[in-house]
């Protein structure tokens, strides 16, 4: 069976108090439109289409950079859940198979809940996810007689029997497509709002002779984001949920809740991953690697046996080989270390390829941009850099080279060879003691004066 | 109506185990005095008066660090809390007007409460802040009837009838002051403890026919610290309210519980703060600035657009224009970065002013300190420093001047010029490889050996 | 009264999903085996007995080096925990005294609990440890009639009164030596899982006319680890315990939470430690002592009064004197710093001895490392060394000396004297402005192109 996706992402989130539209802020470096869309994939959806409206560019850009297949629809106008969902017919002309109506603001449906969705489509010509709520408290009931849906009622249009059920509406609706585009069309909004509601599709199936059944998800799945407390919660619950995803993989975390994952982050089986660690998105970390306390990761492989930090930022395109070493305080982007590099102090590798075995000294620093243009770096295997070496590139230094400490490197090295840029130690007797006398006496004379 | 402050602030803490006096612990980087004088500064007093004691000179210097206008009197002996009120009387001396009585380490009174009891004294002579306590274990009851306070009673003086009564004594008290000088001066010790109990006056306001009434307050404001356990208790308490107020005014936070604020730090709209982030006092963020996982900040400006860390340092007077940016393991002090100024990695900029667009290479050092002095580095707009500079201050480099990474600079450089301070490279073929050919036999000979 | 400790310690721990045996995983930086040697160091033990079985050469290492007298046996296959305390019969000929059931993976058990079996030993010839369970699930039952265990039943053997119990068995068990001996080798494995079972003994004794007796503990104590999520919660109830002693005792701590102790830190009362700060092993820190945020301490020790961080990391054989500072993304391993000295900023401090009250400038780094050994750096008392200082070691700057910023130092410098190794600044008028242009031309070039 085919599979439309339909994801609602119009909204503008006033209560986050943000410029930036609702649906692209992130929870673990992904737009929680990505984590909706990220949901839809497990059914294979031939088609999916986001409805954007408030700040649609933007929204349109991230729905792309997600799936560029992805269709965007403009709501204009924010007139109701209807409205939006019937934004996507011309997106469906034509369509054969079935639609499900998802929400940017609502990441966390599991993909074995739209499974049992897309399979109670079997006995059911609409298909409502429903949850039991601990506090229903506002939200729309779902009225069932049997293993039938027979209405889904506003809360403020309830009865006191009505009120008293405790499962919920999430929303998210499952039919086949035209249908789903029928039912939408048919939708009025003849309410105070003046809003066209989707749960109205229920009743007019009904009136229509289609059926309607619900499918069971727990509650927080359903979880809306509206404020930026709730992010941060729902942040919260996300990393729980990748932390003890990674320990039950045998990734070992001494401080869990210190150790802040993205999305997409990989980390193999015994891997040790310290407290006060940071993941942008990106990163893989091998079996066996270890990822020491205060480390930054963005973009980064780090292999098996390698350790990296404590105090260590690896910015995307940093490629660690097996049992390398990234110290304190050393910065990585855009280099590929090979086995058993170590760089192990107070050094920035920018734009640079380093060969088996070297030693980077403390203070390296790859000049890789004269202002204008990034140049690259190339180091050969077995390599001793030189505490406080300038390496000017473009500049190549061959296996088994020499750099002294303090050396500013402008022309290749050849392998073998070692490389100096430094001026002759010269020392001046007494001339310190002479020096401090002078400035203490002026300081005493400052201080009297 | 006029309002004098009295704050008690005597007592030692001894459960705090610390030779800091009790009130100078610090909350969110304000000693806890501060947060009470702050909490009443809500009624505009017209005098504060701070009751020291234990460790009074500390107390009266941190008193007058947040208010130079705090009238300090040293309670010799501490005799109990009627006694240390009564030591306020030489600075009420002719003061017409109310007196409330704070304490110094109570310091979540909201000032909404204050504002209630100010607004009470219209009812009654004296009024006491109360809390329903959810377990009034042994706190003092307030015995009433009906809008009157009858009396405090102690809980070991209390009948059982009395033990359950859940409406308890925070302490706080406000009368006209020189009403309340009189009653304190009638308080005596004549009980078990030998001391002079301030709950007295409520018994002796009444038998002078005097009304007493009760304003109620959360039993989270009345939150008394005496132990390094509890002051952590108020320090978490603190925190996510701050980060909840900034949360709804929209700053974003991935990982509140990780960020850690000032009591004063102010953050803007759509500012956005990555886990991992400490601020000192002092610290204002702008909108849409960026602070970036493992930063810290003390008493720095961060202008719009800005990005900051991750793994950077802003010590006091860092100011950061529009658009700058400062990297990775880089320390600003008493510096201005201009508008789009780069400074992105291993870097020191102190006692320094960096002109529009400067960009700073990795590894430059102001060298600020002469080990006597500390001198000033000034560097122009569009400004490119290589590498590894050392900026030997007071120096000055010029608009658009250059400087060739590795160089030390001790004069000043000319708009457009380039200054290098560089000893030639010199290469040696095949020198490593001999050098190392050396070593590796000695290392042989001595593990021979 | 001799007593003899037996640690099993020979299971997997497959849902660990780990290489490594599940004993030592730590807690705290200490192996969990550890954890549990050192709870019955409380009751001086004449011999300790370890049983290893899965990759026994790591256990046994790990066991010798906490402790190089225990004796380690080996169980080949591991068919249950009374065929496990068997082993240890060939380390207990001639043993007279008591020996003690400890495992491995329970680190919690209390000096005080292994205090009181001891004393239980008065009464019974076989002291078992018991808890009331919350939850007692599927543990076996301790069956009591007065003061004396009858028996112990496994769950799924047990009726529905036995289950009813909530007095459950920890497994830890205390006898003469010789009969627990002599009691497991008539434990047999007539049961379903085929297994020899520890808890069998009792039976098997009251059967001898030997009497049982249970000793209480707290259900926390007889925590059992048996995955990562399980060691996770280990760690954070350790440190929660570790945080709480140190407050009590005085240590100013502002976020406890943030802040990772190793099982043997030590630190003084009115040390400050602010937040995000780890502990490795082997540190001490003492009275008024501050440690900033984002600091990182392995074996090193901090004097009254020195600063430490933030971004600082401290490895081991860093040694700090009284008042000295360690600043932002310092690194000092196995190096002492006299009284008062500073390094505060960018600095890399390895093998070297720092006389009182110099200061290290910026950029400052200890060349110790030539490739293949490693060399040492000393420096006098009052001495000034420059930014970006490389001390190429061996070498040795005297009392009062100064290097000039950006030196390479290859040769002794004598007290007083003032060393430089630095190339004249030669600046090129207008040369900055032409090379600037060009890049840009050359850009603008590409980018038409």
């Amino acid at each position: 069976m085919s599979i439309a996706l339909i994801i609602l992402a119009a909204g503008k989130g006033t209560r986050m108090e943000s410029d930036r539209p609702k649906v692209l802020h992130r929870i673990a470096h992904a737009p929680m439109l990505w984590h909706a869309m990220r949901a839809g994939q497990t059914l294979e959806p031939a088609r999916t289409i986001v409805v954007a409206g408030h700040e649609a560019e933007q929204v349109a850009q991230a729905a792309h950079d997600y799936a560029p297949e992805a269709r965007v629809v403009i709501q204009e106008k924010q007139l109701g859940t209807a409205h939006a969902v019937a934004q996507a017919a011309p997106e469906l002309d034509g369509f054969e198979g079935d639609a499900i109506v998802l929400y940017g603001d609502t990441p966390f449906i599991s993909q074995d809940t739209l499974e049992a969705m897309a399979r109670a489509r079997a006995a059911h010509d609409v298909v409502v996810l429903g949850f039991e709520a601990a506090d229903p408290g506002r939200y729309g009931r779902l009225v069932t007689e049997g293993d039938t849906l027979t209405r889904i009622v506003e809360f403020k249009d309830a009865t006191d029997e009505e009120r008293a059920i405790t499962l919920c509406n999430s929303g998210v609706v499952s039919a086949d497509a035209q249908t789903l585009m029928g039912l939408v069309s048919a939708v009025t909004n003849d309410n105070a709002a003046g809003e066209y509601y989707l749960p109205d599709i229920v009743t007019i199936a009904r009136a229509r002779g289609l059926s309607a059944g619900v499918v069971h998800c727990a509650e927080a799945e359903t979880l809306g984001i509206n404020s930026r407390a709730e992010l941060a919660g729902a942040e919260t619950a996300f990393q729980q949920g990748l932390r003890a995803r990674l320990m039950a993989d045998g990734v070992a975390l001494q401080a869990p809740d210190t150790v802040f994952f993205a999305w997409d982050t990989a980390v193999g089986r015994d891997a040790e991953i310290e407290p006060n660690v940071i993941f942008g998105p990106g990163v893989t970390v091998e079996s066996g690697a270890r990822i020491r306390g205060f480390s930054h990761l963005e973009g980064a492989h780090v292999s098996r046996g390698a350790v990296v930090g404590p105090f260590a930022r690896l910015r995307p395109g940093a490629e660690l080989a097996e049992d390398s070493h990234v110290g304190n305080f050393v910065e990585v982007k855009n280099a590929y270390l090979g086995e058993g590099v170590k760089a192990n102090h107070l050094t920035y590798l920018g734009d640079a390829d380093i060969g088996d075995g070297s030693n980077i000294g403390a203070g390296t620093i790859t000049c890789n941009y004269d202002g204008v243009f990034k140049h690259r770096t190339t180091i050969g295997k077995g390599a001793f850099i030189g505490s406080d070496t300038m390496l000017v590139a473009p500049v190549t230094v061959g296996d088994g080279a020499m750099t002294g400490s303090g050396s500013v490197i402008t022309e290749d090295v050849a392998p073998g060879a070692l490389a100096l840029g430094r001026a002759k130690q010269v020392t001046k007797p007494g001339f310190a003691t002479r020096l401090f006398d002078m400035l203490r006496a002026k300081k005493a004379k400052q201080t009297k004066g």
